[in-house]
């Protein structure tokens, strides 16, 4: 649940008062997104969600977020549109804080995934990928390679009071990948967080995908094995090929793998379970006792992690090379 | 903040569809209301409220308020409207809670009331105390002179904590009040939590008034008394009179008071001090250090009861007796 700072109703007409949307009907605080603030701002124009950036997003990356979900809306990708004010700008300051007006989107995450959401999901992915080729902006991914050994020497004198042998296991995990990490794959702007809180479904069609505030310039394939992870995993952590193929499936119909790219997909899919795992341990090990967000368990994400370190082919996941682009 | 259940999707898209509203397009939880989770429903047909009761409301309780809710909406008062099902029925299940579908009504509560809403508010309150005249059911006040004495012996023995003396203050209050509380005066189906969270304006103009989940059957001037208190005050506890003016001739504009009613006011206005002093008091003498919700401060409701106790006569409030039906 997300609302952190209230809005005195003066503030909230004379901000709207520079939008070409009318007067202000309603203004409710919602439950969606964790980072910042949401309302549903009902005006004479229609409904839209107004989002306040709270302390955990950078005001210099907003520029970046906001202008990937504008250029993304413009190629057709389903995802909140920044709408702009009288003077062309779309980010604009709300009770003191970097706030902006997104359309109204449709659709609902879903609890369980089915197979069909997966392959949607795919090529929707896929979709969004190609329609960020000409984005002009770049954000380099603090949460990839570069950013793992500093996250985890944070949480390396406690991580095996989480789990007994989980600091040297870390440690091995972290050495392999650095060694082995791919220098060159295609790669673009990705949603680096598509789990299936920010994708809406309308029954089995995806009608949007939200919160880009992880998003940034790294491999294609690596936002397709944060799905891997997120999507194809059932709750006892079993992995479920059915709903792996029907992603690559989707996936690939709309953007097909490179050889090179594909046969990295275990490499990047352990590279994905590491660094939520990361995080999350970290999260565990700081957040307060009683806090009002329970944090995630850490150890979904070792479980994952220890998944792909047995899987030896990429075609493991249910997707033949017949599929791959030559 | 109110969202305390979580609702599958395939859950709410069963329950919905026993309603010819559509299907689903978007749900969303909102941060309204205290005691239940509050959704924003949108389906193919329009947006609506949809609220989960959650313990803190007593089930056999609901076809009262909600009864309530559909009988003056049915009389043009500005108020959520309960949506019935395909079997007529507007009190379902969904998630194993008693679950209601109301209209979706526009407008915000405001911060700081001017004496403009004062009197929007009376004319209202008067105009939804006239729509409750022929409403079947009632509901027994439990919060009111009946109901004082037992909730202050849940605080008495460390109500000195929180301010010295206070127990031996209420303890006079009480008894002064059981000694001299009106036996007979206009009733009927009253709010009796007319606090600015729960009155919606757009501009200067009410456009709805929420949360019936305290109404009751008790005197209409008990409501008024409580409102005095809620919007007539200001932050430093000084007693605005224009305010009081304002609202008292909105109100009799639209009922006119009797001559009886119009002078118990000052005490009816100590009650309903005493009334929130009370339950303030149990809430934050009982209310876990650190816990989700900051209990609301007791004193403010002291100070407003000792300015009441100072009035002698009701037309202090603003309001001449020229004013008042013979």
């Amino acid at each position: 649940m997300a609302v952190y700072t209230d809005v005195p109703d003066e503030a909230l007409a004379a901000f709207i008062s520079h939008y070409d949307i009318g007067s202000v009907l309603a203004f409710k605080g919602i439950a969606e997104g964790v980072e910042n603030s949401n309302f549903l701002l009902h005006t004479e124009a229609g409904y839209y969600i107004l989002t306040l950036y709270e302390k955990r997003v950078n005001p210099a990356e907003l520029p970046y977020f906001i202008g990937l979900m504008e250029h993304l809306a413009a190629a057709d990708i389903s995802c909140p549109t920044p709408i702009a004010n009288l003077d062309s700008e779309t980010l604009g300051t709300l009770a003191g804080k970097p706030a902006a007006i997104y359309t109204f989107l449709n659709g609902m995450s879903i609890r369980r995934a089915k197979a069909t959401h997966c392959q949607e999901l795919g090529k929707a992915m896929a979709e969004m990928h190609l329609a960020g080729a000409n984005f002009s902006m770049h954000r380099k991914n603090a949460l990839s390679i570069d950013g793992w050994r500093p996250l985890f020497e944070l949480s390396r004198d406690r991580a095996d009071t989480v789990c007994h042998g989980l600091t040297s296991e870390i440690e091995h995990e972290l050495s392999m990948l650095e060694e082995n990490w791919p220098k060159d794959r295609p790669s673009g702007e990705i949603h680096a967080d598509l789990f299936t809180d920010n994708v809406f479904f309308l029954g089995d069609e995806l009608s949007g995908i939200i919160d880009f505030y992880f998003a940034c310039t790294d491999y294609f394939a690596y936002d397709v094995a944060i799905c891997l992870n997120a999507w194809c995993f059932e709750p006892d952590e079993s992995f479920n090929v059915t709903k792996a193929r029907a992603l690559l499936k989707g996936y690939s119909s709309v953007r097909p793998f490179t050889e090179a790219e594909f046969h990295t997909l275990p490499l990047l899919a352990r590279g994905a379970a590491l660094r939520f795992l990361l995080t999350r341990l970290y999260d565990w090990l700081t957040v307060p006792k009683g806090a009002l967000v329970t944090p995630k368990d850490p150890m979904e994400y070792i479980k994952k992690l220890r998944f792909h370190r047995d899987v030896t082919n990429a075609s493991d996941y249910g997707l033949g090379s017949v599929d791959i682009a030559s």
